[in-house]
């Protein structure tokens, strides 16, 4: 008798395995072997590879290309020496090749809308794309000084949702735009630290540190927030301090 | 006459070229050929593709390991459906082989100390660590209902860098909180749209999108916020709107 054909009932797309090109394979092994690395040698990160990693993180996806994120090299000794205290002296940033603050930045939507137009690969710019970025844009991002705007703003949007059905929803106080930009800037982060270990360098991400006083070294005004230090360098044979774990998948993921 | 060597002044170290190993041309390629898609074909993401790009997503780093993301997959028709026109319904979402609602919970911190701890890779935890989630975690985070404490949390702060010198920044308000879990939430999603990406499909991370409704749609609590869509499946011909462009380097990346 022949054994009953079990995948019969199932969407034979379901049963695929991936795969396994060079390049999926490759990119599957910067991911896995990136791990937080907290001790670095004495090795430098070239110029040049520092500067092909900040390529491809400027090459993440970003909101309407508004490209919020900026990136501080802290290449001088004596900035350096201060930036380390600001890390209250962590392995990770006292050993670092190099020490880069990601910087989100609030204050500069109008300003890069306007560049996106004159920068744009259409030229002249379809009348659409330039209402976009001229009207549209600044309905989203527009909330007044202090915030004058919001509440007039999110009595609008209500209105428009009951009328309208379905409506984007826009950006009502500063922490809604610091948001916003936090969320761009570490898309552009996480490249930059896989970018890094495809380069053979490796990385830290670092929360830990003390963001007024490092603003003030840096000379950051209220407009720019420090989304994470990144200590990077060539990973010491004691750089990491346990094996990496992660919770079930089935906890985090939802099919609904 | 010997031409003058113009490289003595200069430190060898910084005009290396990198090193093109093949992993290193892989991952740039992914990188570079990752765009922004808008239309999708009709073609299906097997389910152990999508599985093993939410695996490589929640390999990204993350504060503290704890993991504040989560990954909702939009699969049945009618919540399709709704979600579609909760995202306006722009072709991104429309087409796609599968709608992704990508998740930064502010309320599971204290519970994922918790398990950090449970399921440490070191056995019993060693007290240092145990310490940490118990103790720094609660300060970090802790504000009190209605951010309550964070007044208190501030001025504490402000005597403390006093007396001690750099303190690393806590979370003072529901806002700081939820950035916290926004920039750690992203580092995951640019992991999955690059392995959408090495798997040979595509991704449009999606800011265009009715929050409050779509977070009724999925039941969520007001300790969800919804990071990104992502709308993902396979490019169709028509589905890149122009080409890709960034800003020059030298404007968003300081050397200090």
């Amino acid at each position: 008798m022949k054994p009953a054909d079990t995948t019969d009932h199932i969407d034979s797309t379901d049963m695929a395995t991936p795969t396994y090109t060079p390049q999926l394979q490759a990119f599957q092994q910067v991911v896995e072997s990136r791990r937080s690395v907290r001790r670095f040698t004495d090795t430098p990160i070239p110029d040049a590879v520092l500067a092909d990693c900040l390529r491809l993180a400027m090459l993440a996806p970003n909101s309407s290309n508004l490209q919020p994120w900026e990136f501080y090299v802290i290449d001088s000794a004596a900035k350096r020496e201060l930036a380390v205290k600001n890390c209250m002296g962590q392995n990770a940033a006292k050993t670092a090749a190099r020490l880069i603050a990601v910087v989100a930045r609030t204050d500069n939507w109008h300003e890069h809308a306007q560049q996106v137009l004159r920068e744009y690969p259409i030229q002249p710019v379809p009348k659409k794309v330039k209402s976009y970025y001229t009207q549209a844009v600044t309905m989203d991002f527009i909330r007044g000084p202090v915030n004058a705007l919001s509440v007039a703003k999110w009595s609008a949007a209500q209105v428009f949702r009951r009328v309208k059905g379905p409506i984007k929803s826009p950006y009502y106080t500063f922490d809604d735009v610091k948001n916003w930009a936090t969320n761009n800037t570490a898309l552009g982060a996480e490249n930059l630290m896989l970018a890094l270990r495809a380069h053979g360098f490796d990385s830290c991400p670092m929360g830990g540190f003390d963001e007024p006083a490092m603003k003030d070294l840096l000379n950051l005004s209220d407009g720019h927030h420090i989304v994470m230090m990144i200590g990077a360098g060539e990973r010491a044979d004691n750089g990491i301090y346990h094996s990496q774990f992660r919770f079930d998948q089935q906890q985090l993921v939802h099919y609904v």
